[in-house]
Parts: structure tokens; C-alpha cells; sequence
């Protein structure tokens, strides 16, 4: 017999099916036994009695063949798709038997401390919450295509080993290349730029990775970017475009995913008017709205990062703002200086409910400026010869940006941790297992490590 | 004024505009000067006279207003969609000068050799003629997605460090993760296994890492893999599935680049019947048609792949065949041993015009079993603790399959080499400079490295 999805014996009521999938729960009741099967298409109510029940267990693969039926008025259960209908199991085969779990996995929530979360990622990954959680992440990036091609933006795919490192620094991951030392790059940054003078506006999704020492509720060893570059812009235009895709991924996502986000608690997302503040205005209203005092710093706090949000919700109705010109030396060297005060840079982060999604700026786009630069930062343009060598034969006034899709679908679920967003998280605690499993050197953590209380 | 882009010039004839863009070809007629100039949109004649024109040349990125004016009859250039116009150049601004080109960019073709293509990338990028391969590129990944999608698989993005080598063998790059020895992930098979149990269908476009100490034209060290995976599947509905996606793939792809493949001198796709043979019926039919006996082998040469092609195109119409039933001892661990003669695996070769695009098989799903394969292959189960766990608490019959985005799009339009069809390309020799400019180890090929004549 051909399989039928679960969601599909809604119209099949009366019929003979077979359904595929896994044992969610099972309810005992003496003679009867109530099972909740599910596959990708949602979950059904099983009844089966009599004597040639197999034993099952929570995730155990069943092969059911049997009749679909109409429930009983008062046994309908509205908040499922199928819950007007059960299966009237006629024969139960097991395709795979599942080991007894560690924990329960039939609740609502799957209520587990983090550690566990990752230690039985292939488990825990199945729970219908955690589960979710992935499809509004299928959901921000085909959003973010859909959004990049009305845009114009030629989809490219650009390497993750490069010879030297993107942005310098010393976070970087080495790799053996056949007895070279080379690079985990940094994010997609140089090689999307080195594509404006082929197709003129480039999108990309790709991996990021920095060996940073911490251990932070916001940051992962490995993140996904979704970067877009633009050629023939000016600052004001790349703000324009970034929140423009930005709005347009997460309005998308949003609408794939109501269901879900109802599941979650979540709000709607607040789509009023973003304000643009550079980071000296935006301090300014920390200071009088909050009381905080952080006029001086060089960059935002992750509290700062909060309260500009909430005055963004409160006073424009906006889940986002834009924040400008933060300090040229505290940007990536290809940041463009602005003409008007070099001591700012025509850069931009973009937040979101209280944190950085986005980081962007228009780029330094004369070659003599680039080497220059390169060099101020004590860096050799000699490791940087395939990059310069897109400005060196023509390049336009250009700019661009780069969204973290973990972030992005972390705050709009209203998770905890950034981990919670990542099927297998790395980061310098673990690579799927624990690394402190392995007893292999840096397993505790040392000196120079930075903690979030 | 606003920038108009070059194709829309045509529906502004008589009016003013601004176009930005490269220099593409000067032609200097005494006193008129004629430029070609690109943008992303396409090229356009300028015509420049008087004394107020800044020297030019090729790639110089230039910003020109002027009028839109109508090509005289006999000076109409129907190969191009602007033919019929040119700009009247009043003003010529540049943007970015580009330094002396070192070979012609302005042929019709770009004729360089390999390592010249690859020294200047970002330069040679810039070819109409190269720049379109890159566009069939992005087809093939907007195509692989939207079948993929239809057939109700969702989106993954996995990890690419891993703690173990996906397939075991010594051909793994290594990396440094926080002092401990990590692995690049081989392909995203394992991930994409354990992500049945989530969403039964998934699909991922990853790199695969392979660090194979051989020179070929069919191999990168990194290739881009289009891979699918789908649970409560048996074989026969594998290479169904398989075949589906790689063939609406290419439709797709075909269908958005008509213009592009016309341009390479490339014949329609031949979408007959697709043949599917065993290897063993393979070698059978290459005896006897071709009068070379490999009935012994336990693979594939790339002759035997491009004779049967020839032989599937004759008989059969079609550009592609199916191979299976490779001997279960030469596929990676994970392919299930056709219980019908365990010596031979349910493991597929998908072949387009000479060449294998596809591998694929039924998985073992059995968690023991399983466990059983790594042992006897002298692998550790410890090392693959999470990928076990997807099988330990239940696993459907699975199978998939994994596309090679290069290997695709090099054979969609003719290329010779595959490192023409990668942006930029990784193999032993280069990471976007040469290696041996590095002066490093391994820069004289040693023993033990394997090269195509």
C-alpha cells in the first residue's frame, strides 16, 4: 500500500492508509493503547487494541496500515490539524526501534538545560519546538534570497580557506592546506567584494568563523552570514538597501511562520519607521533617557544595544535601528573614513529587539587608500595581492552588509541563547561532543577567556 | 541626475541620462572617440568628441551623461540588445582609473592559459565570457532549490569542522580548534543523515573538503555540493528522486541561460528516457560496444564514464545515465549492501555528457549494523558518537544524494577544466595566489601526487 501523510488523512476519512513515522507518546489504557505518530507533515492520534501490538517506544519508527476515523464530537482536539480524525490501527510494523530516552520528549516544551540540549543534539533536535525553531531559519534565508534577486544581486559562492586572514587579527582558525599554513576566513567580506566589478551587486551566504576566546550567550565559533554588496552607491543608498533587506527577510519569514511564532508567544514584529542615529546621538539619548553615561565609548554595550531598542519600540514603533559612524579605528580597515570627520567611518550596525544583526559600511574603494591603510594597520599588502588587485583595475564607490542568520533567528523567536539558533553549534566548548571528552589541551578554559555572567 | 542603467537606455532614446560602468573597448578615431561600456544590465556604444575627454581605459570605471541617441540604419549591431542606440557623450567622469591591463580583455574570447585565468581573477572575472559561466552557476543553485523545495525538503545549513573525518581516510584538512585537532567535514552526509529523523526531507548546498594530493581537471580540493536526503525511502524511489532533482536542475538552469549557452556553442540538453544500468551491465555494454574489457574493474574510469554517455546518447537520447551497484567494499561506509548480493552495494552514480555529477545511495539505517561497518573499516564508533545517536533512537530506510555544483555547471557548458567553473578555485597548488610564491613546503609536487596527463 502507498504511504499517505498524516496530514493528508483528513481527506481520507473512512479509507484504509498506511501512515510512516515516528511514535511521539503512547497512553496505555489497559486494553487500548493511544499512540501520537508523527512525520513532516504533522501528527496523529493512534488507536490500537487487541493482542498483536508490538511493544513500542518514544521514537520508534511504525509502519501502521489501518482505517481513518471520525472522532467522537467530544473527543475532537482543536489544536491540531488532525484532530478530528484518528487511525485505527490494523497492523503496526517497526522499521527501527528507538533506545529508551534519556529524558521525556512528549511534552510541549522540551525543558532541558543547555548542556543536555547539545549533548543529544540528534535527539533533541526532533522535539517539535526545537524543530521549529530550524524552519523559521529555512524561512530568513529563503526570504533573504527572494529579497537579494528583486534586488539584482548574482548569487555567489565564495571560499572558507583563504592564505591570509580577512580582517587580521589573530582570531582565526588555521588549517593545514597541504603543508601551508592557511585561513578559516573570517566572513565572505573581501571575496564579495572583489565580485562588484564582475556582476555589480553580489549576495552570498556563508560561514563565518572566528576563534574568539568567549563564551557569550550572543556569539558562536562558527556563524552563518547572509552578505549582500553593492557597486555605484553612496552611504546613504547602502542604509537604504540594508533596511530594506532586512525588513523585507523578516517580514517574509515572519508571514512563513505565523503558526510557529504564535508557538513561541512571540509578538509581531514592529515595522515602523526605523530611525538612523550615528553613535554619538544614540549615546546621547542613552544618557538622558537612561541615565547611563557612555558618551565616550567607542562602540555600544550590549545594554546599550537594549535600551536603544526599547526607545526605538516606544518612540517610532520600530523593532530596528540603525546606528551610524562608529570610530574608524574600531571598524574593519575597509571601512571608508567619512570625508567630513575622518575619525568616524561610514559604518553601520543594525539592531534588532536588542541586538546586533547586522554590520555594515560603504568601503574604501581607491586601491592607493587600501594599501595604505593595510599597511597602517601593520598588516602587508602582500597577503592581501588577489583582493587589491579587484581595486587596483578599476573599482567602483561601493558598500554592503552582512546579516547573522543565527541572531536573526534567535531574536525572533525570543530565544536565550544563539546556540539554541545553530543545528550543531561550535563553539570553544564543543564540536558536536563536548570537547572536554576528548581530555585534549585547552579543555579548561584559561586565562584570557571571556565570560558572560 | 539618477543613474539610468544600460539596457534602459533603449526607452530613452532622446533623452538625457547618466550611465556608470566600465570601460569595456576604446576605439580612437581621430577626433571621435568610440567606447563600449558595461554595466550589470549590459553594453552600450558611446561616442565621445571635443576636447574635454579624460584619457581612458579599459576597466576604467566611469560615470558619463549624455544623450540617447538612434543608430543609423547601416550602423545598427543587432548581437547586442543596445544595438540599435548609442550615447552622445557630454560629460565623462572617472570614478576609479584602472592601471595597464596586462593582456587584451576586449576579444570576444579570453585566450589565457590556466595559471594566467587564475592569477588574475579578479581581474578575468570581469569577462563577458567568464562572468557568464558564474551566472549558469547561480541557475543551477536557484534551480537544485526549487525542486528541492517542491519535493518538501528543508533548508539545512551544517557544520564544516567536525571532531571526526566524515568518511575515515587520510585525505582531511586539518584544523586547529582552541588547541584540539578538528577536522573540514568531507560532505555534509553525516549532518544531513541525522537531520531525517527532524524533517525527513532535507536538502543543503555545503563545501566538501578533500585534501586528495592529485592534479586533475575534474577535481577542486573544495567543491560545492548539492546534497539531498530523504527518510521512509527505498532504493528504486532514491534514484527516482535522484534523477528528478539533477534533471529538473538542469532544465532550469538551461531555461534561464538559452542566451549564455548559445553564446558557448553549446548543444540542448538530450532529456530522453534516462538509462539504468548496474556497473557490472555497464562494462558489459562498454565490452561490447567499445571493445575495451574492464568487467573486472570495481569502478569507473573516466573513459568507461564518457563511452557509456556516448552510448546513452545514441540509443537512449539522453545527456545523462544512471550507474548502480558499485561494489559495496569501494563506497563509503554508510551505503547499504544490497542484501541480494551484499558484495555490491545500493549505491548510484549519476553520469552527464562523460562525467559523474551525482553520487548517491540507500544508507544503511540499522543502528548495530552501523556500528559493525565503522569496526570493520579499523574506525572508532566513539568518533562518531553523534552521528550515531540519529540512528539509536530511530532512523527510517533512508537515502540521498549530492550533486557537484562545479562539476555541473563545467559539463552544462563545455568547459575543460573544472577550475573554470569554481569562482576561485582551491587545489594543491593555489589558494588564490600560487602556493610556491609562498615558498613554502610543499610548493615541488612530491611523490605520491597524482596527475592527469
Amino acid at each position: 500500500m502507498e504511504r499517505t501523510l498524516i496530514l493528508d488523512c483528513n481527506v481520507k476519512v473512512g479509507e484504509e492508509v498506511k501512515i510512516c513515522g515516528w511514535v511521539y507518546t503512547r497512553r496505555d489504557h489497559g486494553k487500548i493503547l493511544f499512540l501520537d505518530v508523527t512525520d513532516r507533515s504533522g501528527l496523529i492520534q493512534v488507536v490500537a487494541t487487541g493482542g498483536k501490538i508490538p511493544e513500542l517506544h518514544p521514537q520508534d519508527v511504525v509502519s501502521i496500515t489501518g482505517k481513518v476515523n471520525k472522532r467522537q464530537e467530544n473527543l475532537v482536539n482543536k489544536n491540531i490539524p488532525t484532530g478530528e480524525i484518528e487511525v485505527y490501527a490494523e497492523n503496526i510494523e517497526v522499521l527501527s526501534k528507538a533506545a529508551e530516552l534519556p529524558f521525556d520528549m512528549g511534552g510541549k516544551e522540551l525543558d532541558l538545560q543547555l548542556p543536555t540540549l547539545l549533548d543529544f543534539r540528534s535527539l533533541t533536535l526532533r522535539h517539535p519546538k526545537v524543530k521549529e525553531i530550524f524552519k523559521v531559519q529555512a524561512a530568513i534565508l529563503e526570504g533573504f534570497r527572494k529579497i537579494s534577486k528583486e534586488l539584482d544581486c548574482v548569487e555567489i559562492v565564495v571560499p572558507e580557506i583563504a592564505a591570509s586572514a580577512t580582517e587580521g587579527g589573530a582570531e582565526v582558525f588555521h588549517v593545514d592546506y597541504y603543508g601551508h599554513s592557511a585561513f578559516m576566513t573570517q566572513s565572505p567580506q573581501l571575496y564579495k567584494q572583489m565580485l562588484v566589478p564582475v556582476f555589480e551587486r553580489v549576495f552570498t551566504i556563508a560561514h563565518a568563523y572566528r576563534a574568539e576566546p568567549s563564551v557569550t550567550t550572543r556569539h558562536l565559533s562558527v556563524s552563518t552570514q547572509l552578505d549582500c554588496e553593492f557597486g555605484f552607491v553612496e552611504f546613504e543608498e547602502v542604509l537604504d538597501l540594508m533596511e530594506q533587506v532586512g525588513i523585507e527577510t523578516i517580514k517574509f519569514a515572519e508571514n512563513q511562520s505565523k503558526d510557529i511564532l504564535k508557538d513561541f508567544g512571540i509578538k509581531p514584529v514592529a515595522f515602523g519607521k526605523v530611525p538612523r542615529l550615528t553613535l554619538r546621538e544614540t549615546q546621547e539619548i542613552i544618557f538622558k533617557e537612561f541615565g547611563r553615561d557612555a558618551r565616550l565609548e567607542k562602540d555600544l554595550a550590549p545594554q546599550d544595544e537594549v535600551d536603544i531598542c526599547q526607545w526605538s519600540l516606544k518612540t517610532h514603533g520600530s523593532d530596528f535601528v540603525t546606528i551610524t559612524h562608529f570610530p574608524t579605528a574600531k571598524r574593519a580597515f575597509y571601512s571608508k573614513p567619512d570625508t567630513k570627520d575622518p575619525e568616524y567611518s561610514l559604518s553601520f550596525d543594525f539592531l534588532f529587539r536588542g541586538v546586533e544583526i547586522v554590520s555594515g559600511a560603504q568601503r574604501i574603494n581607491d586601491y592607493q587608500q587600501l594599501v595604505d591603510v593595510i599597511k597602517a594597520r601593520g598588516m602587508d599588502p602582500e597577503n592581501f595581492e588577489m583582493y587589491l588587485q579587484a581595486f587596483k583595475y578599476g573599482m567602483p564607490p561601493e558598500g554592503g552588509f552582512s546579516f547573522g542568520l543565527e541572531r536573526m533567528t534567535m531574536h525572533m523567536l525570543g530565544l536565550a541563547n544563539v546556540r539554541e539558533a545553530s543545528l550543531f553549534p561550535r563553539d570553544m566548548e564543543r564540536v558536536d561532543i563536548r570537547l572536554s571528552a576528548k581530555g585534549n589541551p585547552s579543555t579548561t578554559l584559561g586565562t584570557g577567556v571571556k565570560r558572560e555572567k
